[in-house]
């Protein structure tokens, strides 16, 4: 059973679609909208939760996942610690003429596209490629491409730095503009160098106004915080990985694009706990085969894009994906986005480069599904190395470690700190404790500089956070000695790895409609998304022959038996036809339809139609219900749910 | 099969159940924790996620319910109309000596109550209720109790004030505290009178920091604002009903009582829209003979409590319950309570006093749970009347309205706005339009004073927002016509009433958790969570008779099979006693045990224990899974289920 999708994909089509049936709308739409703010209507909000609910069984159930709920508002401190407060923002550039505000890379990338499209222009090269509202608008800081044409040597040194653009730092970016002399392109008017600006929600939490908090940019943080009380709930057994579902916040500069950049969306995020020197995975050996399209960092540094297809196996055997757990979660990535219908020619994973790496990872790959924007970044699955847990540990002075009982005692060399408490006591008074132990919970990276100053110097010099109002304080070597001791070490600890796959729900949702979305050749005003059974947002829809009321008791008991199995059904006992009726749930993403006639008044049989093909069979209710039920919960194919029906020409659309 | 629940609930052995399993705990806890923010760990957040699951069947799937996902960010202009902005705030006091901040209406019920109890104890009536840690800790401001006898009309006074302590205004409480002497418990010094602060968390949003927002208190506001939108989808029919759930966030002054005043929590409302003039419900007949627990408002202003026992079909036609609708939801919320395993004598529903309710509500009823800090509002059941609709439809010139075709067409008699354009025009230049745009879009309510006031004083005044600088403007009669107009009505125009169902997960979580836990009255140190097998958060606990390795295919070979079916587990293969492992999950709520034995090795059987009873039956792994998945998922009790396995007797805990 094929179904013919030739005709091109047209994105005012599908955008016509979504906002007629109120998949999703800007959020307070009759108030003027807010940009980047969105609200799901009915189908759309059950798709989300269709997706999530497969989410939690490819990865909660599957793979035996701890999953926390936290907290969305989240006190200065933690992301002071975090890095967030210091780190987590865009560059922007301000017009000071006329106020206006560009983030600096999507800038940057905007003018250089256009150039290069009027360059094409220029040359005779253009294919027509017509912006659409939507692109209009997205693009809408390039009010319209101007026929120049660039030197050759111009045009691709452009291509390069679009192939890179997501790598390049706040000052590289102004160095760009200045280069290539990139202005406001509505007015000409110069902008001021690219600043940084935090991304994040800022409120006051209590009612004395005293306590910062923002809203979480990512569900992360709260899932570190718990380290210890979830490897209690895993029975101190490593590996393991906690998750969470749930809204994150980012106050993106210049929203754009529908559901892909938006100010409030739907997060997913598995944090892995790994031993640092042991990053196998146990379940490896049943993915290895599995080939995945990759763009290395390697690549995109030549300024290219072309895909590697190669087994995960190779892949990690070769060092182009740095390690097993990495490797198994881009395999399980690519499992779940055919489990809700991607097209696999669409997905392909990409390296992050050097600069783009968010302040905290070691290691990078984007999952991204292609559509009408282009390869989007929906899914980040990072190596974030130990460094949440050792910030957070070293800022609270709570050990999040793992302990590890050694089979046999090992001998290690480690740096010791000796204090003299005599003369420590009465220099530092009340704050006595506070150097201490800020001294013996320096890391053995530290404690080696440390020792090597003190060996240099005769002394050391170093500020505690909140003692002598953070002035330098100093220690020469009659007071404190830091030297490499030998001893036999009974239990390992450390702090663990954390692998961490990101799931962007709101990005996913879009990429799969667009994936799903086409139109039927032989009537252009009849577009169907194909969702998966499992994933449609209604499963069944029930329509009555015509509005005789014999059909209304046939239809209702349907109804509650389709309720009782727990399958979402809609009635559409209106006037118009059959065919206008099945059309309307096609563009819905309904699989099923149920056609109740006056056979059914007879016999109770009734006829099951397939949404992509229109084919229909016809059976005992019950069989038709089995055979549903097989397809939504037990992932069956139409051939084989309906392998023992009649097939059924009744009825013509 | 019954299970003896004789044992005394004790708060503290609860919490330290939930503490130890990490239901849930502090936000940020390694941080020093932020008042009013919990996380949920596994246990907590899977029973939650089965909560809002079990919700979603019982309403949305079984009521053909419109489920949509609002953005949580809300610009200032929607709460400005709402009247958020101005009226949702609790009333605080503050003690200018030592800063401290109190909320009035806790502050007052907290004196008084500890007063009442030192009567009690100088009277020798005090029955050593003793407060657990937890109570402590809520109950802070009042550290002890003295032993202070009290004349009897004060004491009754005390009572009195205490039974409808929810239904005082901030100046009444001033009063109250005046009267009383009521001053800060610790210090004796005496507080600010009470002052109005807004519970909602402020924002910004955009680059620019200038537009406003807060972070939704409720999520009804995003579904009264895609109402158009969602009756479009309901393809124009009445009544129907929109859901959301989700979390939302309310600054609290003082939060208290763990999970059961937060300032982050999930929500899940109903917004059922129906025609003023017809608030009956087509399935009213299915529920009238239901008894529910009511505390009318009548009741509570004799200062009593004591509950009315009535059919809702009474209550309905004896105007204690306003309408069907009202009556049926109520229903609805109570069968929604029991599945869930809520103990039916600790359900009621209680009517809000007039001065209690919402600032939109018309009429309000609280389903309430009891548990140990007494009787908590889990769910408000309010008819918001048209208010909401009304007034973002008057602010932003949308109509939020129903048509509906008249079978006959009807004479109607309306006031009626005639402008002079030709003198109107020139008069207000450009603002003409927006200024004939505020007269037509006033209601029939308005027009009356207008026209009364133009036949009084020959002219009206008004401000039209955003017209000469929000001044006066005037109008004389030559301008401007206001009369009554018949004419004939073919399509009647109204604004929906909504009934809305708004249930707190976080707190029926509680109270669910609270009534479902109980000691082994042979082993007080073993202790259980009775959830219903639908709401558990693990199903099946799965256990191996030893480490011996023939178990391990086997259990592997189980955790397949149920992973398969959707149905969650754990595999205990610690050392320790098959008892000792069972009990740990008991604490947890996981309703059933397959326990692998050596016979499994045999003859591939398992043995099924039931928790609540510790009975055991035996039979294939096939069998066992099958009776598993109907309790979960189908309800069947245990003794149905297992009604064709045989009793075993085999392993002793």
């Amino acid at each position: 059973m094929s179904v013919d999708r030739s005709v091109p994909f047209n994105r005012e089509t599908l955008e016509s679609v979504l906002k007629r049936r109120f998949f999703f709308a800007p959020s307070f739409d009759i108030y003027g909208g807010v940009s980047g703010l969105y609200d799901y209507g009915p189908p759309g909000c059950a798709l989300q939760s269709n997706i999530i609910d497969a989410w939690r069984k490819h990865f909660i159930l599957e793979e035996d996942i701890l999953e926390v709920d936290c907290s969305m508002l989240t006190p200065y401190e933690v992301f002071k610690t975090s890095g967030h407060v210091d780190k987590f923002a865009d560059w922007m550039c301000r017009d000071p003429a006329t106020g206006e505000i560009f983030r600096a890379d999507h800038l940057v990338e905007e003018v250089l596209e256009a150039r290069l499209k009027g360059d094409k222009l220029a040359r005779g090269q253009d294919h027509a490629e017509k912006d659409t509202s939507e692109e209009k608008k997205r693009k809408k800081k390039v009010k319209e491409i101007v026929a120049v044409k660039l030197d050759d040597s111009v045009a691709a040194e452009y291509e390069f730095v679009l192939a890179q653009i997501d790598g390049y730092s706040g000052p590289e970016l102004g160095d760009l503009m200045k280069k290539f002399d990139i202005r406001n392109p509505a007015t000409g008017g110069e902008l001021t160098p690219p600043m940084e600006f935090n991304l994040m929600f800022e409120t006051a939490i209590g009612p004395s106004g005293q306590l910062k908090g923002y809203l979480r940019p990512e569900t992360a943080q709260g899932q570190f915080l718990n380290f210890s009380k979830l490897l209690e709930s895993n029975n101190l057994r490593m590996p393991f990985a906690s998750a969470a579902i749930g809204k994150s916040f980012r106050n993106e500069i210049s929203p754009r694009s529908g559901l892909l950049r938006t100010r409030e969306f739907c997060m997913a995020e598995i944090e892995h706990f790994i031993d640092p020197e042991n990053k196998s995975h146990p379940r490896f050996s049943e993915v290895k085969d599995t080939v995945l399209r990759l763009l290395p960092k390697s690549t995109q540094q030549e300024g290219l894009n072309d895909l590697l297809e190669i087994t995960i196996g190779e892949a990690v055997e070769k060092g182009i994906v740095d390690n097993e757990t990495l490797g198994y979660f881009l395999v399980r990535i690519y499992t779940f986005l055919l489990s809700i219908g991607a097209d696999p020619a669409r997905i392909r994973f990409r390296q992050h480069l050097q600069n783009e790496m968010a302040h905290y990872a070691a290691d990078c790959w984007d999952g991204e599904m292609n559509t009408s924007y282009g390869w989007i970044e929906c899914i980040g699955c990072a190596d974030r190395s130990a460094y949440d847990l050792s910030v957070h540990s070293a800022r609270t002075n709570e050990k999040l470690v793992v302990r590890e009982t050694l089979e046999a005692p090992k001998e290690i060399e480690d740096y010791e700190v000796t204090i003299d408490k005599k003369k420590f006591g009465p220099l530092f008074r009340k704050d006595a404790g506070k150097v201490e132990n800020y001294l013996t919970s320096r890391t053995q990276c530290e404690l080696e500089d440390l020792a090597k100053e003190l060996s240099e110097k005769k002394s050391i010099s170093f500020v505690v956070d909140g003692v002598q109002d953070n002035k330098t304080l100093s220690l020469d070597d009659s007071l404190i000695k830091i030297e490499k001791t030998k001893k036999l070490q009974h239990i390992r600890e450390y702090i663990p790895n954390v692998i961490e796959p990101s799931f962007g729900i709101s990005r996913i949702l879009y990429c799969l409609i667009e994936q799903n979305f086409w139109v039927r050749p032989d009537d252009l005003s009849r577009s169907v998304l194909s969702f998966t059974p499992a994933i449609a947002p209604t499963k069944v829809l029930l329509v009555p022959l015509s509005n005789n009321e014999v059909f209304t008791p046939i239809v209702a008991d349907i109804t509650k038996r389709l309720r009782k199995s727990f399958i979402s059904s809609k009635i559409d006992d209106s006037s118009a036809s059959i065919g206008r009726r099945y059309a309307r749930n096609d563009e819905l993403g309904t699989p099923f339809g149920v056609t109740v006639d006056f056979q059914s008044v007879k016999d109770h049989t009734v006829t099951l139609r397939h949404r992509d093909t229109t084919m229909q069979v016809r059976g005992s209710q019950e069989d038709i219900i089995a055979a549903i039920s097989a397809m939504v919960f037990d992932g069956l194919s139409w051939d084989d749910a309906t392998a023992k029906l009649d097939a059924f020409e009744g009825q013509q659309e």
